[in-house]
């Protein structure tokens, strides 16, 4: 931890990571602009934010970024009542954070976009620069682009979406440490929904259960919140990936899965388990024994100089070879992430994706099932090392029969 | 509660709303579109979605949207994986949804919108239509639009953002009871804030005690998920407002402030509240009696025909005659919400906000301040009735002191 009392006059936080990392990041993202030919980059994606500079807080309802050049430390641009928030999180000195006056917020007349380019990118000379923006991101709208290219007619606008997730993709020795304790965390979680789920038991009331594991974590280290909500459907539900909870009691002779991830510092470990209640069906008995053979046959494969694509192949030769079909990916990057998405957005496991593992890669392994009648989802979060893949979690690989 | 069985082909689902609820939604939402010209109507903001159609799932981080034309239902289009999700929640017919395929998620060489554009749009005739989209909305990207722009040259683009949130202003007496229903979860999470906080308590465990709480909600009515994550900082912390929780424990002699909302069905009731362990400082004290004599002034203006604006100046009055000053609104319209956002974003307490209160309005009067050593956060969700502001909540209106 770096305590950066000197540098904040009298505020005291601490980073979460050494600063020589943060320089380390910055380094590695300039690459990548000047390969692209990019003056200067806006970033509007919260955890590439929070990568770069340590920025953290929910303040990503309303318009901000960081924009990285190539002469000078990042600049934080967000809303002023947000300006100390910056403060208390961020790597750079106080005469890097712009905050814009509260006027703009929600406004049908101006735009935070209107104020940072007249504030910021037009004084500094950057009306007819080569700017990439993430022009895919959540928090980068089509509003905040038509204001920029209003003001900036001459600008050379890029697409960099992804350009900062991908130098995300090899996790420090740090990073890992965290991904280790959020892992923990989430074994800790589906131990705890073992222990308590019963048939009756209103689904709000295993939630609370799963957030107070989640949040309490281990010895030691304290929960984060994850990216996504728990999404528990129970039944006919589960024949659906994304639904979340309601306050329904859990019926006898129900199959629930448990989409989850445990968070520590903002670094997630996903892990999915399912549970039954009663005598399950042949066919997720038998759906069972196919996912955690296809899971060893993937995790086989996942090894450096291999492909995301061999990876989905071995898994799908043996989904196939049992029976079952599945028309979506079975995986992607992960590591930290601010909602409303705990994957890193530039990985996935499925043909046509001939990115090559490395070690530090980590990976949310992701081979669910949704079937006319249930849902099963048993997945793993790894991390590949020189010698192969590495599961995070020692959560049994299971489906979990509570009779 | 409406059953969906009939139309869901032995799919059993169960809408928040009367159907006639959303047939009224839709007519007012089709009347809008008549005034601004539209004839299709492109929604991105997943609480639009829901409110138009019942849609109900953690499914927005890939790209989806609800088509609005005036001569047939609406159109769902999301991730095929997640068709089945829609068929569970929404009040169209199955041939009303339409998924794409996997392989536009998350692409570097494909959009959903290209294929929204070839599928949908095209095929219907609305490539030379007034097509509304919501331009400022966080899941409407500059690549979404970028995407449709290309595909469909002809088309009349406007902007739509706000087009249904406007719609959404005034509640229903079922959307009343579903806020009051919050509201009194809100108030079980602030007793439980109070009841069990001290020093030496991690703030993590802390933030376990008020998911608990928030989630177990009261006698018959369990708790969904808030918009935004508890937000609350302690001491320094707390001169900011959108900081989280670490997992340090909360110290003797500190202010912590307590942003957090109950949730019931989607539908918010926010509420803040700030405690002191310990003996407060003179200043926080008189900011205390400052803030709630403010508050009391400005709902005494919160009642139909005065403004936004007339509310919001009731406040500051007091507060600049207290000797303390605040540059940021003093409130908004809520409702339903999904997040990052739990505010509705339309109307904003604020100078220049001349919108008018009607009964049924909703709104998070929110005058906190965030000073140099401390922030104090009281704060009301307000009901306008025929007669004046009626708080919905009973949480006594005061700083929490614990010695």
């Amino acid at each position: 931890m770096t305590n950066l009392a000197d540098d904040h006059q009298g505020l005291v936080a601490t980073l979460p990571f050494e600063r020589a990392e943060y320089s380390r990041r910055l380094q590695r993202t300039r690459e990548a602009m000047r390969q692209q030919g990019l003056d200067v980059l806006i970033i509007s994606d919260p955890t590439n934010m929070h990568w770069l500079t340590g920025y953290d807080g929910w303040s990503f309802y309303v318009h901000q970024c960081v924009l990285v050049s190539h002469d000078d430390a990042p600049l934080w641009f967000g809303r002023e009542m947000d300006r100390n928030g910056a403060r208390r999180t961020v790597v750079m000195a106080d005469d890097h954070l712009f905050g814009y006056p509260d006027t703009y917020v929600q406004s049908t007349d101006r735009h935070p976009m209107d104020w940072l380019s007249r504030e910021i990118l037009i004084p500094r000379n950057w009306a007819r620069a080569r700017i990439g923006v993430e022009m895919d991101n959540y928090y980068f709208s089509a509003a905040a682009f038509a204001a920029l290219q209003k003001h900036l007619p001459d600008a050379h606008w890029a697409d960099a979406t992804g350009l900062v997730n991908w130098r995300r993709a090899i996790k420090s020795p740090r990073e890992i440490e965290y991904m280790r304790i959020a892992a923990q965390i989430v074994e800790a979680m589906h131990r705890r929904i073992i222990e308590v789920v019963e048939p009756g038991m209103r689904k709000n009331e295993l939630v609370a259960h799963i957030y107070q594991a989640g949040l309490l974590g281990i010895e030691g280290h304290g929960g984060d919140y994850p990216a996504i909500v728990p999404m528990v459907p129970t039944g006919r539900d589960a024949t659906a990936p994304h639904l979340t909870w309601t306050d329904a009691p859990i019926p006898e002779q129900s199959v629930t899965f448990f989409e989850i991830a445990g968070c520590y510092r903002r670094y997630h470990c996903p892990q999915s388990r399912t549970v039954y209640l009663g005598s399950p069906p042949a066919d997720l008995l038998r759906a069972e024994q196919v996912v955690i053979e296809g899971i060893a046959a993937s995790l086989d494969k996942a090894r450096p100089g291999n492909t995301c694509e061999d990876v989905a192949e071995a898994f799908f030769k043996v989904l196939h070879g049992g029976g079952f079909q599945k028309s979506s990916r079975c995986g992607y990057s992960i590591g930290a992430s601010y909602p409303p998405d705990w994957g890193e957005r530039t990985m996935s496991l499925r043909a046509g994706d001939r990115s090559v593992l490395e070690p530090g890669m980590t990976f949310h392994f992701m081979p669910a099932l949704w079937e006319a009648q249930w849902g099963l989802e048993i997945t793993e979060a790894i991390l590949i090392t020189p010698d192969g893949a590495e599961p995070l979690c020692q959560t049994p690989r299971q489906l979990f029969v509570k009779d």
